[in-house]
């Protein structure tokens, strides 16, 4: 009998990827209120306009859009057989821009192309760069970002690669953020949102701690994972990760983003994302706060509508506003750094 | 650089209610197909009128309804971080009643009326007696109820108000329930219902041991907590309750009514609520049971329907029908013991 | 004041049954993209038919179907409590069939016809074999299975009924198979699906390791489990089962049914189960990893639609490939045997 492993996917080595290559992920998903419903019990989310159709409405908006980073996740989850099966580290995001919003119905693909690839001086691992766009039904791209990893070769003797490494910019100018269709906070209900806090009243480099916390459970990671089609071993096999199964860096982002509704809830869509560090591992029992910072701030051409520019940090411990020691290093109990772009009512 | 708390949500303290004041909670939400499927993964509910479409259009619905207890935690977690962010004990439920039933694509927000105050003679709580309406999208009250909470004074300085304690029902009468448009149970079928027992098979007095028990989980519970956007602090936060995560007292409630489907499958829809109890906190480990006692019974003026008034205790060890010990108090085992009408085929 | 336990359902023993009994069972259910949300938030599933709309209508169907086991869970869970509420142990399965494709908003019932009963020679049980249907809103049968289950008597004076063994297929013939309507899979997208492999790409007698692993959580199970409305005790309560609570096979089937994607992913479409054994039982903490073997090969009538016949093997430890021991016995490690019909592109 013949015994095959050659029909399982061995994922993509530093030397499978060539500048110029466009992946082409598998596996579409229609996402629906189930998707919302899910988000809502993994993650204490609130803000009204990604719960209610009624307050979306009001915005401007045809209805209640799936939550910014559940789309974001889907379109990431894609990814993962093809990018990072292989990958040693994930070393950084930029350039992410959310286009369009997704809604109840809409089916999302993935594509990838390779924009960059250096062979690290070691021979053993290179640095790739793709730019993954996230596409709706009508082939629109719903959204994009920059993303690299370092993936290890599997044939040593592989040639290295003419080496390229895209300029990416260190965050995207107010100008570069796309504001959704018809997005309106003119008639913005405060009340309803949760905080009388406006654009106005965020100061840059003002420093807000989210006070709550959620302690980490098993369960709850691997469902938010499996959702998004994200199956690496890494996050579900405890055989294979006998110190803890590993939490998905994108949990950490949901969870933190949903605890700075407490200070930031009319912080409402993501538009930007500018950069991010997964600064350390995260397991089951950690207990996870976060707290913000405002980097920018910048007007938009929408009525009602201004942009905050924000530093999201993430921690399982420590005092808030704590990122980095004396060495210039991230403090072990920092679990993300995130700078992005949000659209608040002026 | 400016560091702020103010900006995150203190809670209301008790002397920043006063009688009469109007509460519009924030974060309205749409329920979808998505709740319903939770509602059913996190809870054994198998009440075929909250399971089916077809099932519910035989009696007179226009489709299968949300659980009524997911409407109840629905409008209840919208209140707590006006209500109860800084109390020290929910003290009871009053004249709850149900009067519209809640349908996927509804959205619901609440409001809270302020009904009574009165400090505490130590002076440094008092107890604040709030009516609670969710209304939906239409602006329609879809269900009301009374809770009186003891809260912390932030202020010990500030003066004692006019103590006003609202006269409320200690049970609804059979009169004042409301039931749903349309409903008619003559063509009832008890074959997909699960049981053959109907209205006249329940005698005031009898006594039901719901036999079925689940064993809680931390990730159950939170998910429940939150997919209700009750995001107090004390069911998440293992840090800040190092003895163990309380859980949130809806969920108790949720299960109990689950379990109770085995010996009272035809107690379809709840329409009131007389009042209810938390006798002591429940924590991931415990194993929930349930027991039952009919308190009262009425014919309705909808064909084929009437109305049963039921005791619904929940425990988590110990003999059935027990309830308090010699010194009239709840014995340690008995989490829940609520009061509520349920409308049955006759 | 009466204390009834003789309101809640003690299930049927041996005795209860007769050849020609039809069961009703109780609570239908109407399904969402709730259900099929939690599916995919459950188990790591990534079949692009039922992820995906528009990758369905690339494939002749008019949006993306429930996953085929959710269908059946949602069918098998109705029967538990009329036909394995007493039951000793599930022998079998045979002549499963899959006819019509379940959408969102279908309402689906079960029913199920006792074709054999036969009391074991020590007198205290007997096994009892039953086909049971689901059916949907329309009354059309969508899938159907023969089972059989060892149940206990109540009452050992009862007479031993006449034997009746059915004569069950050892497995369908492909000709046996239902493809549904419209099925066309010419237009096939395999970068869509995940894997280039085809029909013709498996061989008779080959054997295909899926790598991946997971460990399984009680909360996850018991969320399975009950979003099935499978409330068997066994599986819910530690008081009831101190070593542990027993994990619903079901669970498992479609664990390991969903980690064969990994090297099956154009194993679309499950049509036809041949029988199938749970051969150790499963608890939280068990890695469930699994591998196939293909069984048998066959053309259908349907455009681009080949018939593969697989033998599934989830196991919770030891080498893939490895089934019984020299006694004949399955090994320690094995936790299912599953003999399935699976439509692929050609």
């Amino acid at each position: 009998m013949a015994q095959s492993q050659q029909k399982t996917n061995p994922g993509r080595f530093f030397e499978d990827y060539a500048v110029g290559d466009v992946l082409k992920h598998a596996v579409p998903r229609t996402v629906s209120g189930g998707e919302r419903a899910l988000y809502h019990a993994l993650y204490p989310a609130r803000h009204a306009l990604y719960s209610s159709d009624s307050f979306a409405q009001g915005c401007g908006l045809a209805s209640s859009p799936i939550d910014d980073l559940a789309a974001f996740h889907v379109v990431f989850g894609k990814t993962v057989p093809d990018v990072s099966l292989n990958a040693v580290a994930n070393l950084g995001y930029a350039e992410g821009r959310w286009l369009i919003p997704v809604y109840p119905g809409d089916t999302l693909r993935s594509e990838s192309e390779v924009i960059g690839v250096k062979q690290n001086s070691n021979g053993k691992t290179g640095v790739v760069y793709v730019r993954t766009r996230g596409l709706n039904q009508r082939d629109e791209v719903v959204m994009e970002y920059v993303r690299w990893v370092m993936v290890r070769k599997s044939d040593l003797d592989a040639p290295a690669p003419e080496p390229v490494v895209p300029e990416l910019k260190k965050g995207l100018d107010a100008a570069d953020l796309v504001i959704p269709e018809g997005l309106d906070f003119s008639a913005y209900d405060f009340d309803l949102a949760g905080e009388p806090h406006r654009w106005g009243d965020y100061e840059i480099g003002e420093q807000i701690d989210h006070v709550d916390g959620v302690t980490i459970e098993e369960a709850e990671h691997m469902m938010a994972t499996r959702l998004w089609q994200n199956t690496a071993k890494v996050h579900f096999d405890l055989s294979f990760r006998p110190d803890g199964r590993l939490i998905y860096g994108g949990h950490v982002i949901s969870m933190a983003r949903a605890l700075s509704f407490n200070g930031l809830a009319n912080a409402q869509m993501i538009v930007g994302l500018n950069g991010g560090a997964h600064a350390n591992p995260c397991f089951a029992g950690d207990t996870i706060k976060a707290w913000s910072e405002v980097l920018d701030k910048s007007e938009t051409a929408a009525p009602g509508v201004g942009a905050v520019r924000l530093r999201l940090v993430a921690t399982k411990g420590g005092a808030p506003f704590e990122l980095r020691g004396a060495d210039g290093k991230y403090l072990p109990d920092v679990l993300l750094d995130l700078d992005y772009w949000v659209l608040m009512p002026m």
